[in-house]
């Protein structure tokens, strides 16, 4: 396995993004994983996320062990004065994590201090260094998988699957996150951002995102793109059948009815989803199954909300949740149906 | 466009090959386009495919314009007495193409000579420098496009686009066979081996391999690996959905009952096959329709390919030939049907 394993706890780099709606790695990492997030380190006019403040020596000195980039800059940039912050955390000893365009890797004298000091730089936006995945084996492994698919990209694929995994654990369940895209692996600290990969090699890297294990564990693996985007439909495809998923959610926001920048493209029919992952997902587990529908509501006014979702309901015969609101207990409850 | 476009005739390199099945590229591209071939070099021991013999500065100053490394080496290496016959058409003013693991481009004593002498080089398996190709946008394309498919891997998917290519033309219409394969892409001199292209834009690079054309002519695009693949289904979908395919024809290899070297997985029902091609291919062309199956029957005797093809015919009420054998053109008619 070469998978990513990012170092905990994190120093959260805010530098000075004064919204938090631009510090939405940050944001995602402190919802989801509120334990790794040991400090925050922003410059005169970031924005406050609520975490104790920090400079790098500090926070190596009250345990931190990696600075994660923790918003977006402008074009996917790194700007000298985040260089010299960063600079600044790989002196104090800290491994830095950043999903930006320029990569970390790209500056000389960044990768040469941290290989003198001794900690590791992680781009999340490509392969590990060394990295190179292998041509799926369709072999079957031990252990149970959900995916998470879409109608479109952006309807909620990342918080499904991130949601279904806190409340199965909540339940008692086995359940691991498996991140597929760079967000994803800077909130669970692993994964692979797939679309990285040459297509060839696609179905066999998530193999590797998601090995054996035990019998009554659920990996809950993060879907990306749609089979029905006019573009990327082949990552999709190659993440269906590397995953050989026993279980998937089909995942919509409410009244979005056109794919995002493809106005030409109705999105799918919620049973026309369902059923094209099952024709095309049944060639690698014949036991494929939808369990139900999590729906983005976020366009709807709350008291339209429980109308629209009794009616998904109804028509599919399946549970449908907007996992903001209600959670996901009754798509869990689906798979012990 | 950045499409490879490998300027012709062909200096065929056998070097020391003695078997001419080892030179399969070279008797592919002498099949294919004989016209192109103005020669062939080779050391002692090479054997012969029929060509006259040159030298690279007798071929250059008699007109040749490439020389093709034709034929596989141990390993996909480039052996020291290749590399200097290489070296010797670089010096002799050829451009030089190759479809081996080690790149031309990896020597920097070839790279620097061929700049020198103002020749390209061409590694036919990766893509070509600089070319970096976009996300697909969906949007219709003038002309029409017919894709071979498959079963599996290997069972004439290339072979059938070339022999519909030539049919078509020898009936009249214009047809234009366009590689995603590095063998075809030397065959045919241009494309794109599609294989090493990130997933996420896969879909966008076969847009640009089949760009817009006249009403009346077709694109036949060669196929990649199977939907029903347990490996390589992203890439066949992502083909699919770039080329949008007004018509495919379904490429399967008689008693081929197993996935080569995925024995747990059996070769799909042509039906179910059929069915899944346009399952998936209509979201990006409404229309697509299969035209027929093309069986290469030499694992059959030839008492029995005749029963074989008219058993499939009847079963599925469409077209079934051998383009070995019998042509291809029982498909090219249900174009017009």
């Amino acid at each position: 396995m070469h998978m990513l394993e990012i170092p905990r706890p994190y120093l959260i780099f805010i530098g000075d993004n004064p919204e938090p709606l631009d510090v939405k790695t940050g944001l995602g990492i402190l919802e989801w994983r509120p334990d790794w997030c040991m400090g925050q380190y922003r410059f005169d006019g970031g924005c406050d996320l609520g975490l104790r403040d920090f400079d790098p020596h500090a926070a190596a000195a009250a345990g931190a062990a990696t600075m994660v980039v923790g918003g977006a800059s402008f074009g996917g940039k790194l700007p000298p004065n985040w260089e010299a912050a960063i600079a600044e955390g790989i002196e104090a000893g800290l491994n830095v994590a950043s999903g930006l365009h320029d990569r970390l890797h790209s500056r000389p004298h960044l990768v040469e201090r941290a290989a003198a000091k001794g900690v590791r730089l992680f781009d999340v936006r490509s392969l590990p260094p060394g990295f190179s995945p292998p041509v799926a084996s369709g072999v079957r492994r031990n252990g149970k998988r959900i995916l998470t698919v879409g109608t479109d990209c952006a309807v909620g694929k990342k918080f499904t699957a991130l949601a279904l995994e806190r409340d199965m654990r909540a339940m008692g369940m086995k359940a691991t996150f498996r991140a597929t895209g760079q967000t994803g692996v800077l909130i669970s600290g692993g994964g692979l951002a797939i679309d990285a990969i040459v297509a060839d090699f696609l179905a066999g890297a998530v193999e590797l995102l998601s090995p054996d294990n035990d019998a009554d564990h659920w990996d809950v693996i993060e879907g990306q793109g749609s089979l029905f985007h006019p573009a990327y439909a082949a990552v999709s495809l190659g993440l269906l059948h590397g995953s050989q998923p026993d279980a998937f959610v089909v995942c919509h926001e409410a009244k979005r009815d056109q794919v995002l920048g493809y106005e030409a493209f109705p999105t799918p029919d919620l049973q026309a989803c369902i059923d094209l992952h099952i024709a095309n997902g049944r060639r690698l587990n014949p036991d494929i199954r939808c369990i139900g529908v999590s729906l983005n509501t976020s366009q709807l006014t709350p008291e339209a909300r429980a109308g629209v979702l009794a009616a998904v309901e109804e028509r599919l015969g399946l549970p449908c949740v907007d996992p903001a609101v209600t959670g996901t207990k009754p798509l869990i409850a689906q798979l012990t149906a």
